[in-house]
């Protein structure tokens, strides 16, 4: 393999030629072999927004020439192209500040730069593209930046789609009447369509809460440079910089008000993250129900059919697996055990720095990258499928006890009751046992129990 | 023991003569001698708010006469009075639905309404305490109401004054530098105040962040009866015991608009008890820098002073063992682990109820009620007698290496790096190597090296 | 309310009048006003067992005088007995070496002591009770006795009896065929015999894990004092007390091979508990199938019936709630929080002291009494009166399509699987659709479809 | 691209021109577009070696004719050989049983034996690769092989080879007599070594744990075929394969006793992850350990120094940040998350399945490599470089008043108190006051304050 020589301050190292980086990415790359999870991307085409909003910011602040400004902007769009992808090769597993990769995207960026400036200026990953600029408060930055886009790129248009298909099934299933269970055991009747109301209200409500936190993610890091107090950037490097972010994305994005919270504090995404595991809770209960209501086929419950996306039994018909939402059940425990690495992470800050910060946004990115797939996947596979099997919905109702109840105001409670005792006791529905009961007629019967009523739609 | 003879529909039981409690509390009792772990009183105190709302609901209704709407509403008074707490002796692990400690509230209710009844009218507790209600709605508009109720009380309180005694050091310290610290390792340097500010932003960022999720918690599920479907109680009158609720404690309580969700998710007090394990985690961190900042008397930090509170050493003075961060943190760890197991239990209903509400609003609750103590003590008995130990804050300045920076504009880079250097392999401080090195005068020096400079204040 | 007079080196404490403990406590109590959760008496216990056993090595070390050891010795046996349970006042919330639990024992030792010395020696709390130890040893000491003495009390006995009632039932209903279930689909039979058998596996080999793990525990701390050195003690002093429990409990306890180790690291306890999660784990899984198969009684699955313990639905007779299964899920729910405090509390250890020993010990021992009393509860009150519903089993038997594959070496794959398909499509019974497919003749298909050759038995 | 059609029984697939795997997995990776987690290449690995096992087993039974036994083990070799990588596309979050990633390695391994077998005869996925087995019995099989080879191959290794490090480093500092710290306050003295085999004995003792525990993945699920009975396989087909993997493997896999256990409950990889969780607790606290010992370099602990492996501030000398500590606390984090997702997926199953098993496999071996690849790094980078600093941990010793309580037998407690006292007060050394008192003389006070005999090396 061909390599060009870089360094550093602690001396030289051979990168690969065709690759961007330096020395500083290399020796992170052999000092860190440690799994394979490698920052997520999403995280570099965040310092990518933020590194070309400083440089423009340094600019207008007199600091950075135009050509530099200019050709540190080209390469920041180059790589959100992701075009340079290859070129950012370090793992979560590095300094606890993140550190490493604000290199990896200073060199690369540089380089980059530098091949689109001939000869004339040149420029330094360290003074250029991280001027006025520390680790410490770029890659928090760059973590609210990544987790708002990828909340609002990621999970939010998934779970959109799922609430209007949930919508869409809740209207057209609104007049099957079908039993209801509480402790898994028969209850009241209520509506299919209520039911999958309750369902949509739990993808609604849960939407919510992660609109509403995720708007602490707004303020900024930056300004705060190595410490919290900006030492060596302009008091307005901050505001400038939050408000270029702004422009290049069009989220309300701030300087922090407090940069010693911003740096040492992950509250924020702690905050998050409890939203999107109550997302995860709601999910499990959703997809639970689903295949619950579709089991069988003949000895289940089977009130549902679900699409069969694939093979379930090479011989036997009618056999299929709720696999989309096992995935979707997976996908909500793994988001479980993120939010318990995310919150222990977050307590783990030391004086000005918490050093857990690529270990906190790795989870919480692979959280909204998971959920966002998954609920895309289960409504596009599964839940826009759902068909409800009136048959056996009707045989339920129509054998269940609970509509016994409605017999009290006319028949009162005692013998109510005693038609239910006797149809349980012989297996009859509460029809030929009322009928026999010889309390009520037909005619009664029919007119007086009516699931309908008991429903209140 | 003396007993009575009370009577459910499966059959007599015997119930202490002097408890108020009927045969279905005493039959849980019975049947459950599980762990110590009693329901909260929170939530008896919850459900009496309840009961009484309730009845006046069935009263507007005409369903419930003025006479026994008044006898239950005096009988929840004497409950909320704390003089009944002996009567409610059920634990957490009963059934999921948390049935029995509702059928404890409405037997409690039941008796004592009738003590004061001469004979007259008799309160029933399922017909006239428990009318129009199930446990499935009840329960969990009472934890709704005990956590919202817990968190203004218990926790709201302390939070706000530690956020004043913060605020208090933040400007008594205001002109104190010391040395910043990240990666454990010196850095530049910041002011006391500033470090104490970001503290401070923690415990009012996580305090806005648990005022707004709360607010999540004032919908409640009464009026959903059984399934969501609100069967047996009239149309309004969830909205009304809504309205009643509010009256009675000044919460702005609603009935919710999705029952069905209402019974099956608890999202809500997830994503509540996220915004309490952003507090944990920043509140971890807080009392671990206290503790550090604290450290020695002679081989730690030793940047501040804390009270002492009880005897650290018999023969050793100085050595004042940081107890208030020790049971802080404890507690930061338990509502860690209560985090997960409500996420859990959240995630665990099926169909039209969640049978994992006892558990859940037990951990809520102990969050709640641990944070709100663990805050107030420490803040009373370890922030409020913080002190800064001067001696040691300007010799780390004034030994610190990092303030070299302030050299370079001056004799540029190269030079400012060699004095450094040689006072790290001397031990010299950097004044004494600067002064040697030839390349400063002493008043350049003094001039120069200002770490006033260096913090932005 | 009378009060004495009790000093420390602090100064003066008014101690109630009528209880044992001494300054240090009441100062605790005074200094720690938080939650409610008291330090477990299984701790107090286990120093008891340990004060005593330390009195002997030290007066067998020649350090101690006869009347003072055994004063001392009887004075823990009284605590033993349970009736010095209200002179232990104090919160888990405390010191986090459990420094004031240590003290709190001895004081009330050494008041307890010197109520039977009339007159002629004193035993003093710190100078003869904690004689060659420090809190630093004898907190750990004490956690690892009172574990293994509870699992072993409160936990094994459960577990064994649950054990023994499962293999009944499998014993019971080893020929009762029964549809196999897998993705909550229909799939090939089993016995309920064989179903129930993976249950007991399940209780047998989680039992397993945790006899293995406990015995983790048996090395002590004791020896080690302040630091881990041992200073202050006689280099015998920590095997002389292991002997010393042992003889007094029966468990092999040993001196720890390494001090240091035992009193940063509780390694041991996050070791067993994982133990216990996977007991949690698998109790999750029986008793959500008990309540799966139990479901109903019109609209469920129904396979099996359990016990009706309390009042399900006034008027609807078979609606029996699995109260049991809910109660022991959510103990489950509960350990699975526990664990995660516990394992965070254990990686918080700093140089020669881990201070998360009280919160550490809390949850390890909730966990072990809520399993205890769940699984005996779930066992005596659901498991010993599960039944077979035959009817409903031989239903879904003889009405299941999974049985087709029996006739693929018969009359091939591709008529098989016709057969099945028109079944499903028609709702037919596999045996109609065989026999009006013409390839069998009933003969046949009773010869040829034989459930108890897919069984295995 | 290029395409060929493949079948299943749904239909055709397009299947990429230059892909072995077959319709099945194309089916599935269309299905699951859901994260970018891959089933780790160790799951494969472990279904070759099955596979081949399964092969020769059907071979000796008389069920797969030698030619094909022979190409299927062939192929299998070939995916072991790590050659065959490319063809395993499928995502973690797939059905819950694993079915398509072990129909993709029966896909591969049909499509390669059938390119070394001249048209004679053909190797069938379903009918051949997977003969007498189900996804049911052949996923929870490669997850105990793979989790244990894993085991054993990348974290014993490293955690043996830290635990030789630390017993060098231990030995090598067994003079060096330190402060002690508890509570992080000062407290008596140990020597560096006695702190070091602290942390040896947890990694020692940890890794008895995982040892220990790893026992349990031995039995393994295969012969249980679809739900345990072992339907359409030789009742010897179990046992024949775990004497074949024994002797491809060299590990005593047996046939599990209990398949219905085997198919539904991961409580031995809970278990055994329940080890490693104790492992990243003591590694966290090791780390943290070692960083808080190197902080400074000037107003930091400071008594070791650790490599400098990257630049840590380009004009600072001798801040070097703790980044070895850095990734491996992050990794143990990571490791405590999925403690928490796995001991959740493992409660989760129903009936004859467990559908949780991806997600449990993927965050065990995620676990183990992060663990392995953390420890060996930390033991290279950082561990093996541990300095004593020798002047700033006599510096500390010296100035130390802990080692006044030396003083007590010799001139008493009082004096000894009052020596301590106003060296606290006024910042002397206990040397200094003590001779200024005049209780002592210099040679005195030299021969009885002597650390070295408060060590009990």
């Amino acid at each position: 393999m061909d390599y060009r020589i870089e360094k550093d301050t602690i001396g030289e190292m051979k990168v690969p030629a065709d690759k961007y980086w330096g020395a500083q990415t290399q020796r992170s790359k052999e000092n860190f072999p440690i799994g394979g999870e490698k920052m997520p991307l999403e995280v570099t085409y965040a310092f990518a927004h933020l590194k070309k909003a400083a440089a423009r910011a340094n600019h207008a602040l007199g600091k950075l020439s135009a050509t530099k400004a200019d050709a540190i902007a080209r390469a920041c769009e180059d790589i959100l192209s992701g075009d340079l992808d290859e070129h950012f090769p370090l793992v979560v597993w590095q300094t606890g500040s993140g550190t490493q990769s604000n290199m990896n995207v200073n060199e690369v960026v540089a380089y980059r730069a530098n091949e689109t400036l001939a000869g004339e200026e040149r420029v330094h990953p360290n003074d250029d593209v991280n001027m006025s600029q520390s680790s410490n408060d770029t890659f928090p930055t760059a973590m609210h930046v990544a987790a708002l886009m990828e909340l609002d790129k990621r999970l939010l248009p998934s779970l959109d789609q799922m609430i209007a298909t949930l919508r869409e099934k809740e209207e057209r299933f609104q007049d099957i009447i079908k039993i209801g269970r509480t402790h898994l055991q028969d209850a009241t009747p209520l509506t299919l369509g209520q039911e999958i109301s309750g369902w949509r209200a739990m993808m609604e409500k849960s939407k919510g809460m992660i609109v509403e936190s995720s708007r602490h993610l707004l303020p900024l890091a930056i300004g705060g440079t190595a410490v919290g107090t900006g030492i060596n950037a302009d008091p307005t490097f901050g505001s400038r910089v939050a408000q270029e972010l702004e422009s290049q994305t069009g989220y309300a994005f701030q300087s922090s008000d407090n940069k010693f919270h911003a740096l040492t504090s992950h509250d924020e995404l702690v905050f998050v993250h409890g939203a999107l595991k109550a997302l995860a809770a709601d999910l499990m209960k959703v997809a639970n129900d689903v295949r619950w209501l579709s089991s069988g086929p003949r000895s289940g419950i089977g009130e549902l059919t679900i699409p069969a996306n694939e093979p379930g039994s090479s011989i036997m018909p009618g056999k299929v697996n709720p696999t989309q939402s096992e995935a979707v059940t997976m996908v909500a425990t793994q988001v479980f055990g993120n939010d318990a690495a995310i919150g222990f992470a977050a307590s783990q800050g030391n004086f000005e720095l918490n050093v857990f910060k690529p270990v906190i946004i790795y989870n919480a990115l692979q959280s909204i990258r998971l959920l966002g797939d998954g609920i895309q996947s289960f409504n596009d596979r599964c839940i826009e499928g759902l068909e409800a099997n009136l048959d056996v919905i009707e045989g339920f109702v129509s054998r269940s006890l609970m509509l016994v109840t409605a017999l009290n105001p006319h028949i009162g409670y005692e013998k109510a009751a005693e038609i239910a005792k006797i149809a349980h006791q012989e297996g009859w529905t509460l029809k030929e046992s009322a009928l026999r009961s010889g309390y009520v007629t037909e005619e009664q019967y029919d007119e007086w129990i009516n699931p309908e009523d008991m429903v209140n739609k």
